[in-house]
């Protein structure tokens, strides 16, 4: 048991000193497959630390998929070779099962990528510009697709110069150069709740409290933000007000327009996140709020990769013109400026008028699979369980009996070849009830299945 | 003057407020080009504040580029178009002159880069993963790539397994990435001086506490770095062992082994940045201080941006066991992921063995280009200028006596359409008689004319 002595460097926390520790005992396979790791009483003696230290460090390696445990009979290394890639509790990560029904990735099906049109359009660019498409970029962006961008977002109608656009590397970095500028240890953020964990993972990074406010169907609860306001002055408040993720739900006009009247009484910035609005499968559309921001107050993202593909880590921030200067200077402190040459070419995508017609391609492709799913879920789910019926995006959120628990669905699902992604996360006050279904990576036949399957599988647990 | 009335919000300084306010106006072009501004005394009575804010203002704002100054004749709106182009102070900045002599991009010349092998490359990746090369990708990187660096790092003798190696976007994200990681307000870092500004800057962003320590022709100086290791105990320090940048010493062995075992004795980490391991002119090749790491105490970023095309935002990092898990989530938080595609297409590129092929074809061309520069400097520049004489690296760093200020050069230079980088920003405490001559952009023919210029200049000077 000696591989397991360790001196604590006092760098971290003991429970993470620890973990990283056997981690790394794992990795280079100190520890073989399936050994059984010492029992946590043990160990604690041996360390002379508290057992829960031990507790602690177990449970994170579970979680991050390095070990496994059977119910009272202790923890054992996984057996799986590719232990670098379970990664932690991100939406995107891949899991070591065997999964025939992919429900859980919010990715867009690279299927429906227009590769050949993006390759015609590389090569044109390398054609164009030759070497100087590998230099380095402005940290705002290269001008021309700036332009190009601001002549989209007229179509959104957000009518901004592109002096007030910049190019990003996707929308999570968005969230991080925000922090950046915005946050210091101990300032309040509010976010909806549920909520990306992502953006809770940033803001708290930066050493901010953040406070969950709920969402409902219409909106955030407008009634319990303001209380909220009363009580602390948060330095923004981070929101989706088309198909929030992982809700689905949809602001109406009331909603965009109270959330902005208290911005301006209560002075806070908003963080508008799109992802999805160009996913809206309904006849009605509502400017983003950006569009209605007459105050200045809203910094808005736009990403193209729930869209349009992931891959290019591209997306657009628009600034409010006192934070114009800050953020550009975050964004060239995080990686000095996106790829120029993937920013080149999606401009020529840009500006040859691809967008629409790709955008309107993939919406009926996701709008029938969201209907497929949706019908499928009231064929075969029992009547106890709630889930949204989103009019727009990549999935639909499940809310089950308070006494289920999402992650033993999860389980008995992944048995079947069938991934889920589980709410828990999600959440700042922990709600274990809920997880999310992406219809995004199954055709419309494929989704009945695994529906039915889940659904055998939540009602013998009932 | 109304335009110039502002409500300061009291989320940023006052003179950074206003320093937004008027850029606004310009940008917008509600001052016009060569527009007068008030005069200090006015604008700070008709603002009720402190005429200290308004200075700091406008200096800022012409540090910026958006206003310009004539002795004793006030401050004036600059006339050029590009205003959201002229970055601020960074190394990569654009410049708003019409610059005949570039002297100042520490970018390699786009002219060397491998285009057409990169296109061909391009293709291919599309051609075998279609729409799955734009997917999101692992945070941590694309696993053959991570086995590619792997067996490339061998080269250079780091002998690490790929679960330590992480694709980050550019060697700057390595930077922001560890600062998250391992800085809380109000910790200690030691950096080289002069150092780079944009680790500076990253650093200072977390509200750490930057301390430098002078850097010699032969490494860090070792007697100071211990006598402040006894007063302070850092988290970290910053160096960049071969051909530091802005300087381009090289550390000897003796300073590298010296300063792992302090590390061990102090129990800080080494956060050791390669951009120029590979542009090295002499026949020495000393090992990176990761291949000498048996402690674990060095985290290595090592950037293709430099060697190869900045581009593609592309670098690695090799983190210790302890700090694996921590900085591959910073990672996942700052951008999700690298660009898969660009990821699946530099992997081609290692696996088909052209690296070593370009390297040693764009080290011939600098190492000409730098020996071209360096004799013309001792043909032309009087003796009481100093300046290195580096073995590796693409700029050459140059003295003032203490009387003189680089900018003032820089000045007249730019006049003679002649680019130089201003050493002042490299400096925490701030020194203004150094500047940087960066020998990638012109020709071993073209280098003499702007050198015999810049000596005219400072010569008329002394």
């Amino acid at each position: 048991m000696d591989q397991f002595l360790i001196t604590f460097s006092g760098k971290k926390s003991k429970y993470k000193e620890l973990q990283e520790h056997i981690k790394h005992l794992i990795i280079t396979g100190v520890l073989p497959h399936h050994y059984k790791l010492p029992s946590i009483r043990k160990l604690a003696n041996k360390l002379d630390v508290n057992p829960v230290t031990v507790v602690n460090c177990y449970k994170s390696l579970e979680r991050e998929g390095y070990v496994y445990t059977i119910s009272g009979g202790g923890t054992y290394v996984i057996a799986d070779n590719n232990l670098a890639n379970t990664n932690e509790d991100f939406t995107e990560s891949s899991s070591p099962h065997n999964i025939k029904y992919d429900l859980s990735s919010s990715s867009p099906s690279p299927l429906f990528f227009p590769v050949k049109t993006f390759k015609n359009l590389l090569n044109e660019v390398l054609e164009r510009d030759g070497g100087f498409a590998f230099n380095y970029q402005e940290s705002e962006g290269y001008l021309p697709l700036r332009q190009s961008l601001q002549s989209l977002l007229t179509e959104y109608k957000i009518k901004v110069s592109h002096h007030y656009i910049h190019v990003i590397t996707g929308g999570q970095q968005g969230l991080d150069v925000i922090a950046k500028t915005l946050l210091q240890e101990g300032d309040y953020v509010f976010t909806e709740e549920p909520c990306y964990p992502g953006a809770i993972a940033t803001f708290s990074s930066r050493g901010a409290k953040v406070i969950g406010i709920p969402i409902r169907e219409k909106g955030i609860d407008l009634v319990i933000l303001e209380k909220e306001l009363k009580k602390y002055k948060p330095k923004f408040i981070y929101v989706m007000p088309d198909f929030q993720s992982p809700t689905g739900y949809l602001y109406d006009q009331t909603h965009r327009k109270k959330l902005l009247e208290l911005a301006n009484k209560y002075s806070f910035t908003i963080v508008e996140d799109d992802h999805f609005a160009d996913l809206n499968y309904s006849q009605i559309k509502l400017p983003p709020l950006k569009a209605l921001d007459t105050n200045d107050n809203v910094i808005y993202i736009k990403s193209f990769s729930k869209v349009f593909m992931p891959g290019l880590r591209l997306a657009l921030l628009v600034a409010p013109p006192l934070f114009n200067g800050p953020l550009q200077e975050a964004k060239q402190f995080s990686d000095i400026s996106t790829s120029g040459f993937l920013q080149r070419t999606f401009d020529l995508y840009l500006r040859k008028g691809l967008w629409n017609e790709h955008v309107n391609k993939v919406k009926l492709i996701y709008q029938r699979r969201c209907q497929s799913m949706l019908s499928a879920l009231e064929r075969h789910f029992p009547s106890s369980i709630k889930f949204s019926k989103p009019q727009g995006g990549l999935a639909i959120w499940v809310q089950l009996p308070e006494n289920l628990k999402a992650k033993e669905i999860q389980k008995f699902a992944l048995t079947k070849g069938i991934s889920i992604t589980i709410g828990d996360d999600f959440f700042i006050q922990r709600k274990e009830n809920f997880f999310r279904l992406s219809f995004t990576n199954l055709s419309e036949k494929e989704i009945e299945k695994p529906i039915k399957e889940l659904a055998t599988i939540i009602k013998n647990m009932l």
